[in-house]
């Protein structure tokens, strides 16, 4: 007797017979006495049609407005999805009505093709509900202050639930995917990896930010803003299971530190082979070296994410930082031409072949030696880190590409995760 | 330097090969220095491909809300087509911009799948196009009051077109479509057909109702209605193609009798094989026989076209009408069980087999005899008239299917539009 937020991925929705197990899935939490609001996301590949037909009529952007229309474009996908989840929905016998972002006022910055949810107006989705309807949401979309469409970039469904879900102070927002829940860490990498019934929403802020790619790193800084109970779910259970069993399921994102929360020091373990590292060797120290570095790289809108600077040797240091692997060769030339020449450093080199690997956990904010036990597991396995980086409930190091599963494994065990919570 | 709207149909939008086509003209005119509205079709299939998955999931109205949701599907098309042309227009190196109905307020009432336009807002068109950009205008589509996505029927981009012509005050709306023009008749049927330089609205009107499908009925009365001087001319002409020389091209559909027309007596010969005759027979000849057996007829939603009664003897009659061959079996069981028995009339009979021939011209208001030609030549093949129905500036015959060419035929040699005009 709530008010749920269910959505639904694009696989989730992929053809008519997906669309139908997701109305009947609907339908059942609606007769069990729920007010339903349901955000689903364009069919899968639909995006990708529409986006390569733009790429064909003009193979980059055109002008000022070329974003404003890829999001007219883009935008029509989900329109069309929430269209057929009403239809299905009716089909079954269950009232149902859709919306585009603009017709329920998911307003929106002016950010073509990234914008951010400003605000949601919830009068007319309430009275629906009221009127026994369930109410579908297109997802990804919404409208600006002069009332164009905007889209909220890729996976962008996840924040429009999760927004959606706190504008209507729901109990809960489900996000049905085609994974079952978040995991110690990634299944084709160990295992032994086990489902966590509760992760609290920083910890997954860390770890989607760390890779873990469940969810949309937006929408679980939305969830942790505005205290929204949000729950990672598979959508390919039967339909008609159980819903007591259903609704305990997957992995609940919680922001309250509660009693129930599994006690371990550490949640899961991360990891990301998307990034290049870069240093800058025999570089003066003097002050103002970071900026110059950094703001060479930041203006040719690289963005930078771990960065350590070396102890000093006669007056010289080495300056070293990861980017994404797509901008390693640009920032590489970057720093040799417009960089080294200024600086009067030495040399820059580059290593493509590393990865990051995390430990996050928020028991690590009230347990110490969570880091140095870490390096010592590694040690033991005769890898080398070759950076490390550090914030209140997560470690991370960069190592040899090469030792990145050997590290996760390691790591899983050390770390007990293999093993079910007290 | 005038304001000029282009409408082009789903197979000129068919690719982005041939999107890109139609943003070389439309940046063509442009460049000629006309400020450009153009409305576009969905890509051809593409509602088809909405509208059937729609189906699989529904096999038939699900509910209240069921037309409202289709509309919601089917309108996608023309969202996804208009901004992929404003993309090729950006891309062409042309400012462009497009809408979807409700952001420019196309406004129509909350008759789903088949709304009409009530009233559209200009402002802010005019001021893009005051701004040197192209507006691009999705086709078929409104917003009802309390804002609900509405379509306005199968063709309905042709009136969107037109409506918006009308609205902006534009000098000129030109549809273009996968014909060159509007002919004397059917050029698969009478190979001498001509194309029409100019043809007035009404006669427009009622070859469009009488089945010629070169333009939707209702973008003709709307265009009649607000005197939009209206032409069709093909799309598939060179893109490049001298501007004044397209200017003249295809049919003008003017609403002005003015010295340039052609002042043919008969403008064409349109027809029709998708009615169908039902006949009672010995039906009492008293007050009332028509509106029993229409009344019934029409309750059970099935359009009347031409009717007759026969004259009376012994006080019974003949009473023959058509309807649209998909409505015959349900129209004649219909008599069968529920009519004849109340009227005691004698027989039901039916024949599916007959074709309705016209002859079509303002002309005809001024010049008599012109029916009686008609007879004259369709006796002298050896033609039975069946049925008789005339308008002011129309005559129908309805005859045995099989004559229909040798009728079309004769009529067209007859009337002399095989010959250009003095």
């Amino acid at each position: 007797m709530a008010l749920i937020v269910h959505k639904y991925g694009g696989t989730s929705m992929g053809s008519t017979e997906r669309i139908r197990n997701v109305a009947k899935r609907v339908a059942k939490w609606a007769r069990a006495g729920h007010q339903m609001v349901v955000v689903p996301s364009a069919m899968s590949g639909e995006t990708n049609r529409l986006l390569s037909l733009a790429k064909e009529l003009a193979p980059g952007r055109t002008s000022d407005d070329y974003n404003r229309e890829l999001d007219m474009l883009a935008s029509t996908g989900e329109q069309a999805s929430s269209a057929l989840l009403a239809i299905a929905l009716q089909a079954e016998g269950m009232p149902s009505v859709s919306y585009a972002g603009w017709q329920v006022s998911v307003r929106t910055d002016s950010s073509f093709t990234k914008a951010r949810i400003e605000s949601i107006e919830d009068e007319r989705v309430r009275a629906d509900l009221e009127a026994g309807k369930v109410v579908v949401i297109t997802g990804f979309q919404g409208v600006d202050d002069a009332g164009n469409i905007t889209t909220l970039g890729r996976g962008g469904s996840d924040t429009s639930a999760v927004a959606i879900a706190a504008a209507m102070k729901a109990h809960e927002c489900l996000i049905y995917t085609d994974v079952d829940g978040v995991y110690t860490t990634d299944p084709r990498v160990e295992p032994d990896a086990r489902r966590l019934h509760t992760v609290s929403f920083e910890e997954m802020l860390e770890m989607a930010s760390l890779g873990s790619k469940v969810l949309q790193i937006r929408s679980v800084e939305f969830a942790g803003k505005y205290k929204v109970p949000l729950r990672v779910l598979s959508s390919f259970t039967p339909w008609d299971i159980d819903i007591n069993e259903e609704a305990k399921s997957g992995t609940l994102i919680t922001f309250e530190e509660d009693e129930n929360m599994e006690q371990a020091v550490v949640s899961g373990i991360a990891f990301n082979r998307d990034e290049a590292k870069v240093s800058v060797l025999g570089v003066p120290d003097t002050p103002g070296i970071a900026y110059h570095i950094l703001g060479a790289v930041a203006d040719a809108n690289i963005e930078v994410d771990v960065i350590i600077q070396n102890l000093s040797k006669g007056g010289k240091t080495d300056f070293s930082f990861t980017v994404h692997r797509n901008d390693f060769a640009k920032c590489i030339d970057l720093l040799k031409e417009k960089v080294l020449p200024k600086l009067g450093a030495a040399e820059v080199v580059g290593d493509a072949k590393i990865c990051k690997v995390s430990i996050v956990g928020i028991g690590m904010r009230s347990h110490v030696g969570v880091a140095s036990k870490m390096f010592r597991v590694l040690s033991e396995e005769g890898i080398n880190i070759q950076m490390i980086s550090t914030s209140e409930i997560k470690t991370s190091v960069v190592i040899d590409e090469k030792y990145m599963e050997l590290a996760v494994r390691a790591l899983h065990k050390a770390f007990d995760l293999d093993q079910p919570p007290a």
